[in-house]
Formats: structure tokens, sequence, C-alpha cells
């Protein structure tokens, strides 16, 4: 009858870990991540912690899942209570750009892109899936707003995702070294500049 | 006698070490660069590298002013060349395109800020001070291009360092994982018509 007490204390055991682990790589990137320091922030041993995950690797690749989970839930999700289209790509910028704010020096899954971009290996397969992933999103809410006329037909999705995606790696790096308030206050201005010079003649947002 | 030619040799070994280190830090970053694999990669012992670098610290110091150096000869300093004001601009971003080009995944001063930024000590007050004064740099170009009348009077060189600087992170992050050519696409279009939109009325390239 103790099965499922059981297991849910393994699940909670799990999630204890990797919420210490996700802290640890957000200071120390994923390749700062050692099983050695984690056991001993989480008081266990080190074969308690490879009990729940069977490697470093594979913890390093749990903690970038988790760090999706918590973008998604942040950033992407909130923004799908909005009409497709524009409403959703601002709510998409704005909560991206609370995201930033809240871990401007420490984003696992940017720091995992960086570490991970150019080697081989599992770690860089999920970094170069989630980064395509992220971005096929945005691709995807700004081919909505051309569909809808509020971007003009000529505007390229893709070219428009790379911008915006830039500007984020702009306020990541800026917000760090240099202070959130000011580079927040170029992206936000950088990205009005960029809708208005996709923006119909005329047209008006939310005009179908 | 053989005080300068000894020395030579040893300036030589510095430089030699320092090569490789800048190797291995492309590779692994700077928190990755670890004395032992650095010295097996030279062929010295780990007490021979610390003759010439007191320690890792001063090594990892050593190489990002390295990395300056090369990114001050490749992309600053032949657009010196060129007049003040917006010849000098394209100079700069068209070989800090091709500086990315050849070290997609690896700049080590990127990834020196990404993984120093949120830290605190020497290290950081190096990455800290080479972005602000490569960002002053810039400024000082898009404000010099402002004087000529190449760009409208109330363009704010802050603002377009930022985003010039920001596309330039996107083309590293896009490069390195979907690659280069056509994100490259993207940062000259988005680089063109970040200029078009501050250029001055019937205002022609060069025209005081």
């Amino acid at each position: 009858m103790n099965a499922p007490t059981s297991l849910g204390k393994r699940a909670a055991t799990r999630e204890l870990i990797l919420d210490h682990a996700y802290a640890l790589a957000r200071r120390e990137g994923l390749e700062g991540l050692s099983i050695g320091a984690l056991a001993q922030d989480v008081g266990m041993s080190k074969s308690g912690v490879f009990a729940h995950f069977g490697s470093r690797e594979e913890l390093q690749l749990a903690v970038l899942q988790a760090g999706q989970q918590r973008f998604l839930e942040q950033v992407k999700f909130p923004a799908l209570l909005l009409p497709r289209g524009l409403a959703r790509l601002r709510a998409i910028v704005g909560a991206w750009i609370d995201w930033i704010r809240a871990y401007p020096s420490g984003c696992v899954l940017l720091a995992g892109a960086s570490e991970y971009d150019g080697r081989e290996g599992p770690l860089h397969d999920k970094v170069a899936q989630q980064q395509a992933g992220w971005r096929r999103e945005l691709v995807r809410t700004i081919g909505h707003a051309v569909e809808n006329g509020e971007l003009r037909q000529e505007a390229e999705p893709a070219r428009i995702a790379f911008e915006i995606h830039a500007l984020m790696l702009g306020l990541h790096h800026d917000a760090a070294l240099f202070g959130f308030d000011e580079a927040q206050g170029h992206v936000r201005t950088a990205f009005e500049r960029l809708l208005s010079s996709y923006r119909p003649e005329g047209g008006q947002e939310g005009t179908p």
C-alpha cells in the first residue's frame, strides 16, 4: 500500500535535487554543475544524487528541460490567452523582458546554448532543439500578425524573429553588465521601431 | 650577454602558452581552462606553466587581454584607416561579422562576459571594462556619423550602438547553432534598415 507514497517521495526528492541543480547551473553554468557540490547543497550523498540522475549528463539535460518548462510557463503560456498575432507577440516580448529582469546574469538556457553550441553530443542536440523550437514559435506568431494584416505582407517572419531574439540577447548582456533599466528602454524602443517599419500603410493594430 | 636572449626566449614561451590557452578557452570557456590540460597541451609541466602565469586567474586575465588585442587588431584598427563616421562604422561592422564567421562558437570575450557577468572579482571587472570600452568606441563612431550629418541629429548613439551589438550577439548565437549564412543576411539587412531609419531626409552618405 505504500508504493504510491514512496513513488511520490521519490519524485519530490528528484524535484528538490533539480531545483538546487537549476540554481547552481544559473550561477556556474551547466559545465560548472558538479555532483559533489550539488550533493552537499542538498544535504545528500553523491550516490544519493546518482540514484536519481544516473550521470552528470542526465542531470544537465534535466536542468535544461526544467529551464525550458519554466521559460514556457512564464513567457509563452500567458500569451496564449491573447489573440494570435501582434497582441500575442507583444505579450511574449513583455514577459520575456520580465524573465530577463528576474535572471539577468543566469539564464540556464542561454548559458547552455553558449556552452554547447560548438560541441557534439546530447547536450548540444538539446540546446539546438530548444533554440530552434523557440525560434519556430516566434516565427509562427509573427506569421499570424502578417496573416492578420497587422504587419505588411512582405514582412519576413524569420528575419523579424531573428531581430527580436537578438534584442533579447542584447538585453541579457547589458542587464548583467551595465544594469537592466537603460537596456530595457533600448529594447522596447527598438522593438516598436521594428514593428512600425513593417506596419501596413494606414493600418491599425488588430485590424484584419 | 645572453640575458636579452633568455628574456626573448622567456617571452616567446609565454606567448606559446598563451596561444594554447586562448585556443583551449575558445573551446571550453575561461572557466574550463585547466592548468593541467594546458600544460599537457603545450608539453610542459604544470610548474613550468605556473612559472609564467602565477595563478589560473592571472592566466585567464591574460587570455582575455589577448582576445581583446586580437579583436581590436581585426575589427577596430583597419577601420581607423577610413574617415570618421558612417564609413568607419560600416568597416567596423563588416570586420566584426568576419570575426564572428571565423569563430562562431568560440569568442573568448563574449564567453567571458557570459561567464563572469554575475560574479565578483578581477575577471568580472575585466570583462565589464572590455565590454564598456568597446561600447564607448561604437558610440563615439556613431556620434561622428551624427556630427557629419550622415545620421539625423536626434539619432541616439547609445541606442544605435546597443542595437548593433545585439545584432552581433544574435549572429554569434545563430551562426554557432544554425549556420552562419542565413544569420549574416539577417544582420546585414537589419543594420542597413537601422541606418536608413536614422538617415536625414534627402541626405546622402558622406555628405556633411
